[in-house]
Order: C-alpha cells, then sequence, then structure tokens
C-alpha cells in the first residue's frame, strides 16, 4: 500500500463517439476507476467499435467489454434495419420529432447491462452520454427518464437491497451544447481524431457528412471555432 | 375480416420453466396474442432453451425470440460462473437472503428487450412470471421493483411519448404460492411435462432434484397434490 486511497470503479457507456469519449474523461477527471461498456447491436459498421476500442486504449481504462446484442431480431429501426439514414444538406433541416434512428429502448437496455456489471463490479456509479439540448429528440435522453432509471435500479439489485450500492447514473453532459461538450473534452485532453459519430459511414469508414449526427458534430466544432481532427485522419 | 377483433400482442418472458409457461397460459387466456421471449445468457445448459421451444410451440405463440446475451462478460453468480449450485436435502434447509443464483440484474436487463419488441410489435402489455412468495429472495421479483420499472418504461420510448403505447408490466404470479400457480396452470391446460426448472441438471438434462429450484418445484407439486409430469417422461 502506497498510502494513495484506490479509485472507486465506474462503468462508462462508450459508443466510440464524441460525446461517449467526453464523458469518459470527465468519469476519469473525477477520480474514478473506469470500466467501459460497448455494444455490437446490430449497427451496419464495425466501425462504431473500432472506434469505441481506440478511444479505451487512449484513455487507459481499468477493463472494456463489448457485449453482442442482436437488436435486429426486433427491428423498427434506420439503425437496426433497412430502412434508410436521411441525409440532409444542413442542420437546419433536420426533421423535428423523433428520428427514424430512433433505437427502440436502446438506452434502457444499455443502461440495464451497464448495472449488471456495476453490481458486479461493486461501482456505484454509471456514467451515460446523453444530451438533451443537441440531442436529436431521443426520448430515453431526458433527465426525467434517467432520474425513474436510477429509482428503478436502487430496487433493482442485490448489492443495492444488501445496502452495499447506491446506485447514481451521472450524465454530465445532460445540459451542454455540443459546442461546449468539444470544448469540455479538449481542456481533458481527448483525443477526438479516434472519435466516430457518422450513422452512415462509407465502406472506408469515413463520415457520410450528411446524417442528423454528422451535421451536430460539424456544428458543435464550428461553434467551438476549432477544426475537427477526425476530418484530417 | 371475419368481424371479430384482433387480439392485442403482448410480449411474454419465458424461460421454459413452470413459472413462465403458466404465465404465458395465463395471457392467452386474458385475450393476448403472446410473443415469447427467452434469453441464452451463458447458462451451463442449453435444455432450458429447449424447453423454451416446446413451450412456446405447445402454446401456439405468434412469435419467439430467442436472444443471445451473454451475461458471462461479467461474472458474479452461479448461473453464469464458475461457483457452484448450492445443493440441499429438503426445502427446509434453503438458504435465507439472497442466494448464489442470483444473476446480477437480469430481470432489469430481460424487461429492456422486452420493452424494445414491445415498442417494435405496438404492445402496451409485457408479461413476467416473478413470484413474491417462492421467490428465493431476488430483488427484482418484488412488486416495489416492478412498479418503478413500469414507471421508467413509460418514459424511456417514442411510443410512449407520443401516446401511442402505455406500457404495463403484468406479474399474475406475484401473489401465489408454488402449489396455486401449478393448479391454476393445470387448468389453463399447461403442460408441465415440457417445462424445466432445475438450475444444476445432468448432462441428460434430467433435474438434480437437489438445488433450491428443483426442491421448490417439488414442494409445489406435493402441496397441489399432483405428480409432476416432467419426473415421469
Amino acid at each position: 500500500m502506497d498510502g494513495q486511497a484506490i479509485a472507486p470503479p465506474a462503468v462508462v457507456l462508450l459508443s466510440g463517439g464524441l460525446d461517449s469519449a467526453t464523458v469518459l474523461a470527465i468519469a476519469i477527471s473525477e477520480g474514478y476507476r473506469p470500466y467501459a461498456l460497448s455494444f455490437r447491436y446490430g449497427q451496419r459498421h464495425e466501425v462504431e467499435i473500432a472506434a469505441a476500442r481506440k478511444v479505451a486504449t487512449s484513455m487507459e481504462v481499468a477493463g472494456h467489454v463489448v457485449m453482442d446484442i442482436d437488436l435486429r431480431a426486433f427491428g423498427g429501426s434506420a439503425l437496426t434495419s433497412d430502412l434508410a439514414v436521411p441525409h440532409h444538406a444542413s442542420v437546419e433541416e433536420l426533421s423535428p420529432g423523433i428520428p427514424v434512428t430512433y433505437v427502440p429502448a436502446r438506452n434502457t437496455i444499455f443502461l440495464s447491462f451497464a448495472l449488471a456489471w456495476a453490481e458486479t463490479l461493486g461501482a456505484s456509479d454509471i456514467f451515460i452520454g446523453v444530451n438533451a439540448i443537441d440531442y436529436s429528440g431521443y426520448p430515453d435522453c431526458r433527465p426525467e427518464y434517467l432520474a425513474a432509471y436510477e429509482a428503478m435500479a436502487n430496487l433493482a439489485t442485490k448489492a443495492g437491497v444488501e445496502g452495499r450500492l447506491s446506485i447514481r447514473v451521472h450524465a454530465p453532459l445532460a445540459k451542454l451544447t455540443k459546442a461546449q461538450i468539444i470544448t469540455r473534452g479538449l481542456a481533458l485532453g481527448v483525443d477526438y481524431a479516434v472519435t466516430h459519430s457518422c450513422y452512415d459511414p462509407g465502406p472506408d469508414g469515413r463520415p457520410c457528412g450528411g446524417c442528423d449526427s454528422c451535421l451536430l458534430r460539424q456544428k458543435g466544432f464550428a461553434e467551438a471555432a476549432t477544426e475537427d481532427p477526425a476530418l484530417s485522419v
């Protein structure tokens, strides 16, 4: 023992995108020992998982699990079925309402696996990169949803019932704009060159530049007045 | 159109055990068109999945999905890791407290996939065979847990936000003893010969007779004053 306290473990949901990479950096900056959790859920492209691995490695996580779950068995989203991902010329043209790229109950499923791992690790803290401003209208990104999830989670586990865990769901990006997220991440040393945001990348893995996620990313870097390093890789 | 109303869809969690087979029969008796959802989650034996398929077929479900999720990546339970399943000589010897066969956040994960499928199907109703009496002390079988899950689920989905779904989690066995469950199921025509309850079956798939689940099943059939047809297959 060197006298240093061991950092408490935390489970961090990590998609390999800009937001979750920033969340991972925030968890580390707050003194947690991060365990990253990613999902292969019938995405069209492996590039998301490859990005998650690069982000996890670049931030020296304590562990990284990539869980396979085939949500294609249920269908119902452009991200997991044959529905087309919509493209737009600019961020002003994004459709109102909840987009077809919504995946039914996705964050609920992701948080539930995070809860399982948290209990196994003895971790009270789960980090998720949802965002209530530039969030494209997903219901499972709203603060009232996250509060209800936390209340449920604290009734769900053996460790909770036995008083050893009190689950907290951290959503540190909830009230930040994309530009604020980028500024925060850059201050924490996030290497955005290894992150990936596009819903519909080309065969070479390069972003399409026209999906909702690409447009929000472009707007964020423009407003943060900095270049997106992923575009010059 | 023949004038008959189309039965509303419901997602029914189906393990292939006695309880979930009874729940499926109850959902059908209440007029639902059932979609059965089973999980291969790192169980030691395929016999559970085989039983689920037999139960689903025998009750003519509208659909059956077997989802693969490898909870072994997290560890932490005798059902998914190398911990030994405890054996007892009689039901009186069952240990107090939550057993090592508890799987972290299992019902939370199962319900979350059910929620995803429910939204895709346009189903407001989810059935789960949890039981608060003979339930071996699992936290995620308690009524307060299920109520919190339902509250969260109604904030989680696009269909909920848009007013098209109002999720109800049905736990029709919650207040029944094992004997009452069996009596109810026999009245509904459940074929318990195809169900499987054992946590630790032999290489031939036959029940061990000494795990918590076997002992509770034996006690239930004894109290219902009927033979377990699975023992004479």
